[in-house]
């Protein structure tokens, strides 16, 4: 489940609980279970009649948390958050939840994706007397509701506040008596409600839901806000603007194969994808093999269109946490694996059809077939279940600058070569949208990366600032 | 790669390691990758001119060792095990490899199986002068060597020693300048041996040499004993009585896919296992679920020569290590899942096949199903890889006892409507053999634990001795 | 050096340095020589050209570090801080420093002391726009120092701050290259500067100085603040109002025996004011027991002036930090001492003159005195080297209310009574003052503890209060 | 706590307990209050219907015992050990309590001390059959017990064993259902008894019973055994050789201040040593200094004597266990202090009597006068509180051979001069006798260190032996 083998980062989950008994309890279960959207750190926030909370700290749920300090984390009001791993920006003041104390009323914010206009209104409210103590999103917004410093309705703050802002965002927002969860007006990033007991859980991917027995009520929608108090649900809509864009890399790549994103499991998805790529690339190999862990439904579909067998050809290598000792580059260079190794009996005298989710920079897929063929495979045709990646994503994904992507500097043909592979094929635009089974609604797919056509205006949002803390 | 949600324990893992610069850090990463065999305690073993470095406890490799005390391995030479989990029987003591001071010279031994007369040979040793400080097989061992108390020809000591047990082992022995690994005569557990740069490793499972960038050379034969030092390699014959009896388990649940044993690739055999299931037993259903991970082979055999998709209906949660903080039984009860979950969307509505390798208590096929129903399948038919799990192991596989195993006591009828499915099949002893390729060249399997012909004298073995520690 | 024996908790410890390669690592054995002002949680921040470098957390400074964490902390500059424990207020949001970015410039503040007029302030600036994420004045000051949002002239933003700060705080202050140090008009808790080869040091004791061989220049003036940049040190005085009143109990209890405050030895101090405590209540007794740590100078003191012989009756139990497990409630009763244990031999049969630093709950006295006397004392005669603790601290010292002071509502024939001794005798105050050997230059002592004189304005700060955060 | 400062390594500690619940606990707090005698190392091992228990590991006892491994050591009996640094020799092989299984019977032991022919019976017993696992001499006295293979009347093997070792030992002996505790026959090293409610424990220092509340009953004898079982206390004397020679370092280094040994109580010794150390060399000074914290008493008792006033011009900087991050080389010389430093206030300007307990090697002697005379003293005059240390200890005193110990080729003149002290004396060994106060019953002191009179036969224990491993 560790992800940071591949160059794409996931960003960030989040999770909150209402009305549930020993609701910090859940989090850590449902927190666990989004651990592939964020490795780098974690933490929870509960609220009871004595206040808020807190733990958290960098590493993963298993590390961060133990039984004592999850016991402190009383009450029946939780929001969690998993962040991901990056050395380039942030240190722990960036990790997620944020609490805020107020003359009001205390808050909590927790969120995953990418503000865009963040630099200016940071800038407008530092010069209004804001002071920001980390470059983290979430801190940004509980400044943005309290700009107009007024004491009540404070969901009109909220709606005000979430106008303000351009961009992607999933976020959760927990008072002492109530959770607000929203999401940015093109539906980039997934956030869905559950039913749990008598209380009520939200969460960036349905898999939670499972992990703590709770029950799907529905998807929330792109420019709503829900608020879960005593009362129950209730809906706002933010924006008459909506222009739902499910960010397709949360199909491809992201999310858990079991986590259902706007009605479209991810597994499916993906493994219709492999089909499509089939029939859009039929290539004559012996087995079909799918880098682990996001490639394999793909490779299955593919395997099943083309009736080649799907083989086990690459295993990854499970190891987790901080604790791991990682092999020094003398050790790699002498053939320690670290995360991935070949099946030598398999692919040894086969040709290949390797199915991949992506390439961004092409090193590891370099790597992959270098090892595949030192493990004896004839031929290695790689075959990509997604269009070339070509443009950055401004909106909470960290694939790098444009000098980064190889994808938007060298043709087809020059990847190839590059990577080594006898031949290489990418799934078409068409193909992608077809692979939701058209029961997206009217979802449509935020599909950038591939075609550079942002929904979003960028305002300056310059290259170097996408190393910035998005999380 | 947690297994404990199984009935059946893995049963150790053994690695050594000559002639390699800091051979330590190979073992580190070795053991890491055999640590699906144990999860209770694992330890190396170096040697030097210094002496013997020790470092063993009880947890998994990542959490036992840091920078700090695996740098204090010096040596070239290097000897570790990783240990199965049990709450029933021994505690520190019997974490592996012992080290052993001797006026004639030092040794350290680690093993995986389980010796049938140890109980005689102990007592025949103590009333020698022996006096043991464990339960462990490895420090009889030890002893036997040294019955003799003649202080040269080693390896006609070992081998003297080696006729003496009765059993299932594979076992190495390291001496300041040398590593000697041996099977038991039936061949019960794999045992290879590959080459690294100018030195030598061997391993219980050929993962790891893969892990470490080892060139696999070959099996270690039933009834040998390899010696390598600067000479290179030698092999010796301790027995002329040989019948290769390979664990049947090693290949249906126990290895890792990606590994070789006795020239058959675990997965590959795992596929053509679900294949030949399907031909036995076709079951009419929407889609083919596996138990993951042990069974995913077979399910995708299953989906392919039935032509019905494999889907991923159910998903197994990661976790590791001592960190990870257990549900409480309330929390279970409320719908936490520990270790599997289903997924809603892909079975919910579905009649599904479910391929499993085995079924021991019952008790987990039982909630698989009903898990499967809750979350909407219609109907759950379930299909074993494997023939009727029906007698006990003495081999060094901790299954239980008769009345544990709900095979022994149970026809198949009884059982189907103990774990609740609509049908169950399971695979046929032939088919099982077809399984293999018919590559394993001379070596049979063991199937004890299928047709209860039990390849050694069991001798008065009892089943109270059943729990004792084996490993 | 664990403190929590005692009722009252110190109250937090601040080291800046500047100029020094490694800065952080000097941090760690500072804060580690301060740790006896306060073990709840510790913090250190780096700053260099790629940023501030932040690590925090609940624990002792050996916990939360380590080799990797520090290495992280790269710069020149650092500052860092330790924190006193409470279990009533104050969450992990509460760890000092705190990190603000800033359009005009990043910084960092750490300080310990208590701002009385705190709440006053926050509603202010809540109302001007600012939102605080804890309950930390440090968090407030930087508040204040942004209200103007001006953009240039920091010294002046820093001062004008300060003349809005009503109360006791020790204060530094990080910018990307320069240290701002700051003490209250007051002077109620100590702040020195020292040389540390071509850089500068800060530190709440002198204890820290010596701790990394640095060397003392002197103390830092009430009313002062002094920045450090590459032009070396330059002095500000931002009120002319100044009345030097340092916390007595610095002297009496919170500072290391080795730090020396406003000219004047800690241990020096406590062992006049034993002698004193002689010349005033001279008592007939065979032995002189100190309560250890902090009351063993004073009862040299008393045994040197009186010829009384010194014995060693109590002993400190050594432990450390979060790992030790507390002994349960019945092993406590059934005679497991956790902290302080009598020397049997010593105190059996003997007239026992004891001399603690104060009372202030008097529940730990009455232990005491109990312990002796099941050891075998015959008399037991305590003497304190300090007057009758009377009034609640609004300083930083968090000793509780008028209700939980067993000095304002007792007389001492009362509290005699309730600690069980044969006699009680308090040192007087005019003693007090003598003990600092009248080298103290023109600092007076707060005193308020004793006598109610409160140097300051107490605004409306009631006793709910008390518990607020305050370090 | 610490010691690992000076140059001699305190060597382990023992201790039982027998008949009360959860004795494992009583054993955790029993160790922990011993920790002073050994850092390395510390194991528990308990004994219930189930079976023995054994946790034990490197490190202190709070960083090898947490709740969850504690609570597994079930039972009413138990046996803990604490073991003392070393580098040179012993792995984790070493770490005592050991634990036997026999059919006759299960047992567990534990030591302090150093066997002075346990080369000879190494070899005789592994000529016999035995087989060691480390250069422990408890594994050795477990193969003595068991060498004559007889399966009852263990009290005569025990017996039997005792009279075939020569040298220093303290041992306990665990079976299911009785605590054997007994002495060398010269009692070189200290054991105790005790009472705890209805039960009893032993322990190598009287401190360790004033931890957990229980009752002091009575030394055991050299020479003796005594067993405890359900019957209560019974003694046997294994020899009627007896010549009682307690370690005087025991005394003078080693235990804890609150300690009594053989009737007299540690601090009361060390504090008459330092007023004989006046008596005999009365030295014109402004203060007396003691090097913290074994030097403590006998700088008081110098102070006492001479009238000159006791300072507290060096501390000790208190750090425990592995966690701390050793200070580089380079930080060092920067003046970074890892274990002293001096109170540049109290130590400035001043003519300065330093006692110190020892000189083994002379370096840190010669570290803290440098230190005294940097900080500002004008005379250091070292007087040390015991005779020339000049002979190795072969009795489980880890100093070193001849050439290490600087007393044994340089005159006191030499010593001098390399320590940089204005003055050295000694105390005489007629004072040393005095010390104890003439209450030590028939005992006397083994001086071996101080004149080279050996009680025991020496063997040929030769000085490469020295760094064997003893404890």
């Amino acid at each position: 489940m560790m992800q940071d083998f591949k160059e794409i980062h996931h960003e960030c989950g989040v999770f909150g609980i209402y009305g549930v008994e020993n609701a910090a309890q859940y989090a850590y279960y449902a927190l666990h279970s989004l651990q592939h959207r964020g490795q780098q750190g974690c933490g929870i926030v509960s609220t009871d009649s004595q206040g808020m909370h807190l733990h958290k700290g960098a590493g993963l749920v298993i590390e961060i948390f133990n039984k004592r300090n999850l016991a402190e984390l009383t009450g029946n009001i939780a929001l969690g958050h998993v962040r991901y791993p990056t050395t380039n920006v942030g240190g722990m003041e960036n990790i997620q939840p944020f609490i805020f104390n107020h003359h009001t009323g205390n808050f909590a914010i927790a969120h995953n994706g990418n503000i865009i206009n963040s630099a200016e209104l940071r800038l407008y409210l530092e010069r209004r007397g804001s002071l920001f103590q980390s470059s983290s999103d979430s801190e940004l917004f509980g400044h943005l509701i309290k700009k107009e410093r007024s004491e009540d309705h404070r969901i009109y703050n909220i709606m005000d506040a979430l106008n303000m802002i351009e961009g992607a965002f999933s976020m959760i927002i927990m008072t002492p008596n109530r959770l607000y969860a929203c999401r940015d007006k093109y539906g980039f990033h997934p956030l869905s409600i559950a039913k749990l007991g008598s209380g009520y859980v939200v969460a960036s991917e349905t898999c939670a839901f499972d992990a703590i027995g709770a029950e799907f009520i529905r998807d929330i929608n792109p420019g709503e806000v829900i608020s879960i108090d005593h009362h129950g649900i209730r809906s706002n809509d933010y924006s008459t603007f909506k222009r739902h864009r499910m960010c397709v890399m949360e199909y491809i790549y992201f999310a858990r194969p079991d986590s259902d994103i706007e009605g479209c499991n991810v597994h499916s998805f993906r493994k219709l994808s492999g089909r499509l790529l089939y029939r859009e690339h039929p290539v004559d190999a012996d087995i079909v093999v799918g880098v682990p862990d996001s490639s394999l439904s793909a490779a299955m579909g593919y395997s099943e269109a083309s009736g080649i067998p799907y083989e086990m050809g690459l295993l990854k290598n499970k190891y987790v946490g901080r604790t791991f000792i990682q092999p020094t580059q003398e050790l790699r260079d002498k053939g320690v694996k670290m995360k991935l190794s070949p099946v030598r009996s398999i692919v040894s005298g086969k040709r290949i059809v390797l199915i991949d989710d992506s390439i961004v920079r092409g090193t590891t897929s370099r790597q992959i077939v270098r090892m595949l063929r030192e493990a004896g495979a004839t031929e290695v045709h790689v075959c990509i279940a997604s269009p070339k990646y070509s443009y950055p994503c401004y909106y909470g994904v960290d694939t790098g600058t444009y000098d980064e992507l190889i994808g938007s500097s060298h043709t087809t043909e020059q990847i190839r070569e590059y990577i080594g592979a006898d031949s290489l094929y990418y799934l078409s635009l068409d193909a992608l949208y077809e692979s939701s089974g058209r029961n997206m609604g009217k979802c449509e797919l935020c599909t950038a990366c591939f075609n550079g056509d942002y929904p979003t205006d960028l305002y300056n949002y310059t290259e170097d600032r996408l190393r910035h803390d998005k999380c």
